[in-house]
């Protein structure tokens, strides 16, 4: 399982599946939880944090509970900064998780799709993470972990308030539902900054892939509630959920639109975008997202066969600086990692052209 | 004979074939000549120019000399604007000569290759256009036409200065020379500003592919004599081969240099132009020009199989707005032309991977 983990850049967000799944890549929920009298992370001892994270093991790894998912156990301390990297690109911890990693572990399901990240801005943070439209899926196999670990550990929580955290930005449910969302055509028709900007009206907070403060490129937008207090999880889930499907219909008009009105200029698009990337042999990181976009919409649309919407998801994460230099087994400039970033691109997407799989190459095992 | 002149884009100068092919698209001599005791063009009525139209005719075609290449006669007037686009497209005619059908005609020879242009700017222009780096055959040959009209023909010669012509800068000789080259490397070295401007000194003349004012689209550069006075036919092409050959040293190096410190950029611009080329559904003549450039560039090397040069130089002129119109049998609106263009582009790139001859679809008919 750990080498998937590490080796394999396909994880369950990635599989294409679940609902909605053109216009959704996945749906996240994660849960902030802190223990009763103890300090929050950022003024925690490393080996009082250490002890919090043996804690943390011992009530979920070593429960002998039969009946419950298993999770596996990840020192980060003792995996390499490249190990670590990786996960930060198949979005399993985040970037400040793997920044420190001396009293931080990671508890994860073997799908990938449940992560208790230990000591991260909050003592516990269960994040549970599923391809497409599955938010309430999500929130129920989180909420179901959260209960697990509730039965073994003491948390912190406010009658009036909920449950504390370390910024209050997330006091209360501690619930954070995000979906990521492929809105190529509401981009293209000039109405993506207009329909995303009137959210933050409604609570929700949009961001590129690659979370806070990353811009949108591949036209990739991260849309996550930004009030966790006053609301109850249900109505959080529900009210983004809503918001997504408005964006889907909005995103759906506007592929229309462009296919009935400028069906050629769009092809042109779509196909320049799959032969820049099947024939490019230098490619930065930032041309393979959005060409990829093209694609990914190409694909959408039935123009390109052959190719699986789970590869271009995988393209997202393999083409990562980590992934690269952990495929090359070794560090790597800017100008290889290019090099290399454009000869697993061809190689992933003219695969699909000899093998017509709809899943994939590697997710093949992952998926046993 | 007349039927290829109208419907296929390949002409003898196209072939591919000819020394230094690689750098050399074509090699041109011009030869500028008026009758004796009759106005220049720009000053001959209409009946008169008909008159002498039909006088160069009987000279040429009527003369039932068995032994001299047969060739044809076209009337301009009597056939279409659009036709008359193709002969200027496959640079037969100039496209002066297209525009004021009245009065001019063009005799041409079965291959293409010797074609005789009346009252464009001179009563006659003998133009011979042949593949690769061929001047002296090209010399020959036009020579011979010289010889076998002025036989029948009384030219304006004056003893002092030469042939008579209409513009001064060809009286003497009436003779001009060139070469089309394409010199990528020069270009993305940013050496062929450098190399391209002191040939003025040496009396050159450098012109982009549709001359006179044409930007150097396709890193294709016409190179000819300035001066046609004071020198002799032989000395004008000699000294033209000689500073033809010297570019072509400099490009060689140029492309040595940039495959020795820049392969990967190189391979890289070029498969990005192929993927282009064979992608897109949109194409504008300027970015076909570029494009094909590298994709030239890419068969030169070795790096893109089954792609003729015949192919290539036919792309130059398939491409245009003439040959696409014509192809489609009617008028295309801008759009329709870049469709066409991108349709076209794509079907005889592609072409060559399945049959993979080496002269590339309609030339065959052609070269029988």
């Amino acid at each position: 399982m750990t080498e998937a983990l590490f080796n394999q850049a396909i994880t369950k967000w990635m599989e294409g599946t679940g609902q909605e799944s053109t216009y959704v890549i996945s749906s996240r929920v994660r849960l902030a939880r802190n223990l009763q009298g103890m300090p929050f992370p950022h003024a925690l001892s490393t080996p009082l944090a250490n002890d919090l994270v043996q804690q943390v093991k011992t009530a979920v790894v070593d429960d002998n509970d039969t009946t419950t998912e298993p999770l596996y156990f990840i020192d980060l301390k003792k995996i390499a900064p490249l190990d670590r990297g990786i996960l930060v690109d198949k979005h399993l911890i985040s970037p400040q998780h793997a920044e420190e990693a001396d009293g931080r572990g990671l508890l994860i399901s073997a799908d990938e799709s449940i992560a208790i990240l230990i000591n991260e801005e909050d003592h516990l943070r269960v994040q549970s993470l599923l391809p497409g439209l599955q938010l309430d899926a999500a929130w129920q196999r989180a909420s179901s972990v959260d209960d697990r670990l509730e039965a073994k550990l003491d948390f912190a929580f406010n009658e009036r308030l909920g449950y504390l955290t370390a910024c209050p930005t997330n006091v209360g449910t501690g619930l954070r539902a995000s979906v990521m969302m492929h809105l190529p055509a509401l981009v293209l028709t000039n109405q993506a900054s207009r329909q995303l900007n009137s959210l933050a009206q409604l609570g929700m907070t949009v961001r590129g892939l690659h979370g806070e403060g990353s811009e949108a490129t591949g036209h990739l937008f991260q849309i996550s509630n930004q009030v966790t207090l006053g609301r109850s999880e249900e109505e959080i889930i529900s009210n983004l959920a809503v918001v997504t499907r408005q964006l889907i219909d909005q995103e759906r008009l506007a592929r229309h639109m462009l296919q009935k009105e400028t069906q050629m200029q769009l092809e042109d698009r779509i196909f320049r975008a799959y032969g820049l990337l099947t024939s490019a042999r230098i490619l930065s990181s930032q041309e393979a997202m959005s060409q990829l976009s093209y694609v990914r919409m190409g694909v959408d649309l039935g123009l390109i066969p052959d190719v699986a919407p789970a590869v271009l998801n995988e393209m997202l994460v393999l083409t990562r600086p980590a992934f690269l230099q952990k495929a090359a087994g070794r560090e790597m400039n800017p100008l290889e990692r290019d090099i290399q970033r454009a000869t697993l691109m061809r190689a992933r997407l003219l695969q699909g052209k000899h093998t017509n799989t709809h899943t994939g190459g590697c997710c093949h095992h992952h998926e046993e």
